[in-house]
């Protein structure tokens, strides 16, 4: 499947409210679980999707764009989170993350890209030269990623409940 | 993380808002992908969780609960659901789903399930002995399990749209 924009955003806008629906009023065990030391809770991943969207994808979008001399990107902070959520709720995390994703979406729509800015350079500060269009399909998947995270950490918070249907639940092994 | 009623029903009963909020209204594309020959679309692991809804959960509840002289769950039927979905919507698959879920958190609810009740048996036909606590904490992990393999589907769509940054997602790569 190719990437176009329509395709791509239809995930993207719905990320926010698919989380809420998952997470929201959850306690503490689940939102807090996680699979192991320096692995990320649901709490986590919700606060790294903010860093995202405030420093990553419509940042690195607009270097690209805007092709200046110097197209590399910054670094993405992947620990940001533990600073920035520090003494948030979770439903005021989903929140700004909902606000975040909207204005963001708001501002690639404004945009009204063409095939040729899609095709554009950037340059990944560790991956190379990249492309517009890889980028936001990139964003796509990494939303889709991480919700398959938050499920998968869940889901092992109960491994050695299942007993013998372990074998049958390939998320707990992953 | 040890099972208990309530900790498990508050996953249960998000499921079918988070599979809505993830799958209403996307277009085909996402929602008939596949990860290959043989391998499950968005649409056909909804109806999957419906089947599960009329004949494997409660059902199996009921036969451990009844501790009558046969305890033998009947086989699970996994692809009953290109059968059962023929024809119909993927909105009124979601919709039956959350009917149907519940339905079936309503009777859970309404047994008031002791700890000495949660440890009753019943026969898996292939697992063998399982306790009633193993099949509800089994009910709560097939659903994040299924929310997984839903967003890993669609994500791989863009496996080759992402370029070089596929290294970084791991959910490409399962």
């Amino acid at each position: 499947m190719e990437f176009d924009l329509a395709t791509g955003i239809a995930v993207l806008e719905r990320t926010p409210a698919s989380l809420r629906a998952l997470l929201e009023g959850l306690s503490p065990q689940w939102v807090d679980a996680t699979e192991g030391p320096e692995t990320w809770s649901p709490y986590v991943v919700v606060g790294h999707l903010i860093h995202g969207e405030r420093t990553d994808w419509i940042p690195r979008a607009r270097i690209i764009l805007e092709q200046g001399p110097d197209r590399r990107f910054a670094p993405f902070d992947r620990t940001a989170q533990y600073r920035e959520s520090r003494g948030r709720s979770l439903a005021a995390l989903l929140e700004e993350f909902a606000r975040l994703r909207a204005d963001n979406l708001a501002t690639l729509a404004g945009w009204r890209l063409t095939e040729k800015q899609l095709a554009l350079l950037g340059e990944h500060p560790a991956l190379g030269p990249v492309t517009l269009r890889q980028l936001l399909a990139t964003w796509v998947v990494h939303d889709l990623g991480h919700v398959a995270q938050v499920v998968r950490v869940m889901s092992k918070q109960y491994r050695d409940e299942v007993g013998p249907w372990r074998e049958y639940l390939p998320v707990l092994n992953r």
